[in-house]
């Protein structure tokens, strides 16, 4: 195990952290608000502790894929620590467990909370929490490879542990240049939003945050209702954006190249999209009676259906009291998520067809068995490899589900609620149903539950791998403990 | 598609249902009641006509694997549909789908009733209900097999559509001489059981009645307390021959031939008993504060886990009513089922257990990437075959239940009493939670529901691949509706 190179990435990581947050002072500042002062030390010292573990370049390069995993789960972890202090130190979140939650939901773009009363916090907090969304979509490590040169293998194999879905595409050969594309991109989607919000009369702050939270698939709000009591052309932009920030960054950049029909053509995208029209559909007929008219249903299942399947968790209505036709198609949605390469969470469509072409084969040669077919996506062969991994993911997935459902049982609520609270925070969504719905926050629960669904909002973000990974005997004996395997 | 063939299997299927039938009607004149005379009337009819579906000997014998899995639905859908017709003659369930519920439920071994009074029933219909349980825990076709000279590679194809698990093993070359040897065994189990029963006090007619069911980890019960009302002895001889037939009937054969330490090696058996305490012991503790004293819970938690690991469903408590904790422990025990080659039904210990092992190769290979290694169990390596199709049975089984989900939720029950109102059906198990816990049943549901779940019941027990087939595109085009492909 090469610890010094771990060093190394955890200091550019801690450096770029309080890079990030000593400038979120100034938001405060402008509302002449004293917890600014709090965010600016912290983020200096962030700065620099991160210099220093920087400081001296390792002088082994070579980086495996367990590396990769093992600083990525660590970097997400120290990220949510650091990250949680401002809400400690300024004494808004005085628990640091339940700061921890707040923050690991906030990097993850999970959007759970354990606030009751989201509108007391500081500007400079709200603007933070919401800024954690941002960093955590698209990736920190990605973050750090398009901004600090690397070299050895650890470019790719710290994005392979970073990056949501079953494959990891470099959009160029370099994969530094690729996480600069993939930042543009979002980075100009972002402000597109605000743009457009702020055309609907929305409040500066508000368009920015809450744009924060679309791009990042988050879902944390400045106000206690969520979405519900901005305007409906604001809410129709923020259905747009949540759907637009799910697909594949990938698509964007063949548009980007002027392959407009080869995006369109993805078959993630065309199911993704499928999906949503079809899960709008159902729950557009199952709410019809609860609404004021069609348009009024229609914006609704578009606004929650975009905002679960995204796995961002904005609500503008209490879909716990929807019929259950309505909250099963939900519960479906955040078990499917969003496409692999968005900012999304969940399982990922692509997961979903590549189970299905699987599935499909498997039927053909009871009836063909002679046949051979190789399974395609988008006109390309599946390898091997992917189909392997794919399977694999479902069955950890499933183990650390049922892991985490019996753990919260203790907590001994209903199992609608303790179901709904693992879902929403190992698909990185947010709200669940009952106890943890969307008008109920995750406040109420134990200390032990909170500590579990902060690991499941990491695991769920990190894909599983790289967060057990940190758990494996032969790295605690090998890597941890003892350094004789790196010489 | 050799329909020949099919048609010469189904007729075999329906002369033993009658020549099955007829003779209960014997317990109806034992207590002079009028509906003995129906059991007779349908079981001569059934054999009349099975006898000549199967008096033309099919000229070509050639048999496929797709000729199997199809034969083997049908045979089960007709089955169940002769098997309820003594219900609506008598009266005794007038509706049809009732009916056909009832009876799926019994020849898949799941269990789940719609009547709301059992003990309403006369003595021939309680005995056939629980005799439907016995035929199909070891399956019908095997005992077809064991009774019916058969050509062609008919055999083969046909165990394997019919017997649970991911791997079909015979024990001996011959799979005639393999379907009996497994009667046998049953047989001899079973009459061991009625004979404890009948030493603790139980009349013949209970103790006959629920051996079938416990043999057939089936779970019809003839009093409307399930086994709450039995003395303790008997309530713990049920749970121990319920564990006992959820065991993988290889393991009686090994120690049949003097190979005990082999039996107890097995790693399936082993699993599925640590499985077991473990469960009983988070439940106790769970559960103790309910309960009189220690030995009360102890017998609970056995009798319960027992019941439903082995998909039985027998119950002495209302575990509806137990905390959180114990009832998620029961539902997740709901779909790892029991050992594969059982009469038991869920998704197997077997296929958990090759899961497991993917699993833990795949976490190796991510900290020693040029380890080969080939997946072992007992001693042999599993087939990349068999590694595949039990994935491929993963994703057939989430994506089957998520639609029987969506599918029932138009019930408008809740979501804890929909999902496990498919958990249990689709498992074999029988009683659910909530609207179709232990002390509620199935009768309540829209005709629809009952149609879903019953085609759920008949998809889990025969592990879903026979009865999907029957919707392959290819077959309708192919083989049901032109015979050219016969010649």
């Amino acid at each position: 195990m090469n610890l010094s190179m771990i060093r190394y990435i955890l200091g550019n990581v801690l450096a770029v952290e309080g890079l990030l947050m000593a400038p979120c002072s100034i938001v405060g500042y402008l509302y002449g608000e004293a917890e600014a002062q709090i965010y600016l030390i912290i983020g200096v010292c962030s700065l620099l502790l991160g210099g220093m573990l920087r400081w001296k370049k390792p002088a082994n390069t070579v980086f495996y894929l367990k590396e990769g995993c093992v600083s990525t789960a660590l970097s997400w972890i120290l990220l949510s620590i650091i990250g949680c202090l401002p809400f400690v130190f300024t004494g808004e979140i005085p628990s640091f467990v339940d700061a921890f939650f707040e923050t690991a939901s906030g990097f993850t773009t999970t959007g759970a909370s354990i606030l009751a009363d989201v509108e007391a916090l500081s500007h400079v907090s709200l603007f933070w929490r919401s800024f954690t969304h941002w960093i955590g979509g698209m990736g920190v490590l990605v973050f750090v490879l398009a901004v600090v040169p690397m070299n050895g293998g650890s470019h790719m194999n710290l994005m392979r542990a970073e990056s949501p879905g079953p494959t990891v595409g470099k959009l160029v050969p370099k994969v530094r240049a690729t996480a600069r594309i993939l930042y543009i991109i979002y980075m100009v989607m972002t402000v597109v939003q605000i743009l457009l919000l702020l055309v609907g009369g929305m409040a500066l702050f508000d368009a920015v945050t809450l744009s924060f939270g679309t791009a990042g698939t988050g879902g944390f709000g400045v106000k206690n209702s969520s979405i519900a009591d901005y305007s409906v052309y604001c809410q129709w932009v923020i259905t747009a954006f949540m759907i637009l920030f799910g697909i594949n960054f990938n698509a964007y950049y063949l548009i980007l190249l002027k392959h407009v029909k080869d995006a369109f053509s993805m078959e993630e995208v065309r199911a993704y999209l499928a999906i949503i029209l079809s899960a709008v559909a159902v729950i557009f007929i199952s709410i019809l009676d609860l609404c004021e008219g069609v348009f009024d249903a229609l914006t609704q299942a578009f606004f929650q259906v975009a905002s679960i399947i995204t796995t961002t968790g904005y609500s503008t209505a209490d879909f716990d009291l929807w019929p259950t036709t309505a909250k099963l198609t939900l519960v479906i949605l955040m078990f499917i998520g969003a496409c692999a390469g968005s900012t999304g969470g969940g399982i990922k469509v692509s997961r979903f067809l590549i189970v299905g072409k699987t599935v499909g084969k498997e039927f053909g040669s009871y009836v063909h068995p002679k046949s051979i077919k190789k399974l395609q996506m988008d006109g390309k062969p599946i390898e091997h490899e992917v189909i392997r991994s794919t399977n694999v993911y479902f069955m950890t997935y499933l183990a650390l589900f049922s892991l985490f459902l019996f753990l919260v049982s203790f907590e001994g609520l209903d199992l609608e609620s303790t179901f709904t609270a693992v879902a929403a925070t190992f698909n990185n969504i947010g709200p669940g149903l009952g106890a943890v719905g969307p008008t109920c926050n995750f406040g109420g629960l134990t200390i032990f539950s909170k500590w579990v669904l902060s690991f499941a909002m990491l695991a769920g973000r990190l894909e599983i791998f790289p967060m057990l990974m940190i758990f494996h005997p032969t790295l605690w004996k090998d890597g941890f403990f003892s350094r004789k395997k790196e010489q």
